[in-house]
């Protein structure tokens, strides 16, 4: 029930060893994001912001990955084009950049393949790649932006997504309270919490859960030990493969700032915390958890929420008389 | 064709007259905002962007007012819950503090009477007063705010729309090349941008558009020489009073951002600023501008664009398990 620590050991810690995260611990903490390119985070960010990439102008990647809302929209699946209901719920885009794959059956290889989904998605923002260029082709502020960036006067749909993915990049959420006590400081954790987290390794969770995003990394059956039940027709990667053993088979979501990124799992099912947990031992591990130890781990849960994107709302060039009009209603 | 000039009277400009405006001008400055309750306008600016106040979880005030987008969405009409066309042009909360009443018809005397409308419209955000204020009194952090704020447990109606109101107030754009001009700066606008205001002014456009807004505060008929136009069967004013002499009276919009607040007019009909500058003299003056003369006007409008709201994205609090659940799709 208690970490190893540096204290203990009778070690001094120095700031190197304070920033340094237990190597002997399954999930390591978020790291900062380093912002190599701020010309193009920039652009990314108007992108990510910018309506016009839909067919209806009124639809953005912030409308389902709401940063505002632990980037996900908080509904069990998004609203598209013309109203149409998601298949699937919005997996939250905050350290989005630790999956191992895209999307939940993992059809996109990096965040730069998954922007280009959802703007040509004819359920979701409805447009398609060549009017999303042409539409931003027509903008003279990003016609420039692109030149400055991508040293070409031909904005593509390349680099559209990959502005868009260096933006989401640094959409990390470092210094949770959690990894303030992985890092050292053990006053981070209360008790309960700390207890939380040692009955999240022992029972299982951290088998598919683990790594810096706490999940992300690897593609589990969504019911392996007892049948999942739900109405949701996704059938994870068997939907891209083909293959019957990959059926119910989803990307391990991430679990940091799961406090914040409700309902939860593939079909948005369960909107509280302790039902997530429950159903989860239940279904992967086989295992009727008691309502303390429930408890305990949502407890751990929430303090996997760390500081949250912060930056100011960008200002989005506006249109020129050549841009292509949104068309909402046909 | 030049501006009265405390220069060109021989006066040495002292800090304070740079900052004056010339009191003979019919359009004068906008004012920086003063911000006295930095935590009230904090909480309105979380309300303005949290989807939970409408019934589907997924239209806030910035939904339509889009921040990023010169306050407005930059569509004819505005999208609504499931999908409805809005009956009217959603005009920009940029500077709207200056309007003498809010909503194309007036029918709110001020911005918080307004904030509520959208709220509980059946076409808009299709919640209800009670349900948002529910919702609201359910999120801990919430709460906390509204209790610090106004002293009190009970969150009200009246508090939402009263912070809402306060945080609008503060989205005033000033520092326009207009206005820098307006306080002695002569190289602020080229010649042609100086003609235009000329021709705004004694084209008569400025009997409407005047004031810190240029425009905002009155009403007038739309088609006052020529009838206008339009498929778009909004009465303005007389849908209010129910008087024929207030069909299609409308307020006089400001012209503050004109530049980024496309498409005009009630009915969002003209994508092009010529084109609304040219309708706008036939119809309201009887008079055919020449095209030399609306691009000196049009060149002027441009010069009305300010600074634009600058403030880090809200972080919005997580709803609890007490939150009344967005319906989306029933």
């Amino acid at each position: 029930m208690h970490k190893p620590s540096l204290i203990a050991a009778g070690v001094l810690l120095s700031a190197n060893a304070w920033a340094a995260a237990p190597a002997n611990e399954p999930i390591q903490p978020i790291q900062p994001a380093k912002i190599e390119n701020p010309a193009k985070v920039e652009l990314g960010k108007q992108l990510f912001f910018d309506p016009r990439l839909s067919k209806s102008g009124s639809i953005s990647c912030n409308s389902c990955h709401n940063l505002s809302m632990g980037g996900s929209d908080n509904l069990p699946t998004s609203i598209g084009h013309n109203w149409q209901k998601g298949p699937i719920n919005s997996p939250t885009v905050l350290n989005a950049g630790y999956n191992v794959k895209q999307f939940w059956d993992g059809r996109a290889a990096d965040l730069k393949a998954q922007a280009g989904g959802p703007i040509a998605n004819p359920v979701e923002m409805a447009s398609s790649h060549q009017l999303a260029v042409d539409v931003l082709s027509s903008i003279p502020q990003y016609r420039e932006s692109f030149k400055q960036i991508y040293k070409t006067d031909q904005i593509t749909i390349d680099a559209v997504t990959d502005a868009i993915a260096e933006f989401e990049k640094t959409l990390v959420t470092p210094n949770s309270r959690f990894d303030r006590w992985l890092q050292g400081d053990e006053q981070a954790l209360t008790q309960t919490e700390q207890a939380g987290y040692q009955l999240f390794k022992s029972a299982g969770c951290v088998a598919c859960h683990n790594g810096p995003a706490v999940g992300g990394g690897m593609f589990m059956k969504m019911g392996l030990v007892q049948p999942y039940q739900t109405s949701n027709p996704a059938k994870g990667v068997a939907g891209v493969t083909g293959k019957d053993s990959d059926l119910n088979v989803f990307k391990v979501p991430t679990l940091r700032n799961v406090e914040l990124t409700y309902p939860y799992f593939h079909d948005g099912a369960y909107w509280k915390l302790e039902e997530a947990v429950d159903v989860m031992a239940r279904v992967q591990l086989g295992r009727q958890l008691q309502e303390q130890e429930i408890g305990q781990i949502a407890a751990f849960l929430r303090t996997l929420t760390g500081e949250q994107p912060s930056f100011k709302l960008p200002t989005l060039p506006p249109s020129s008389a050549q841009t292509a009009k949104p068309q909402p209603f046909n």
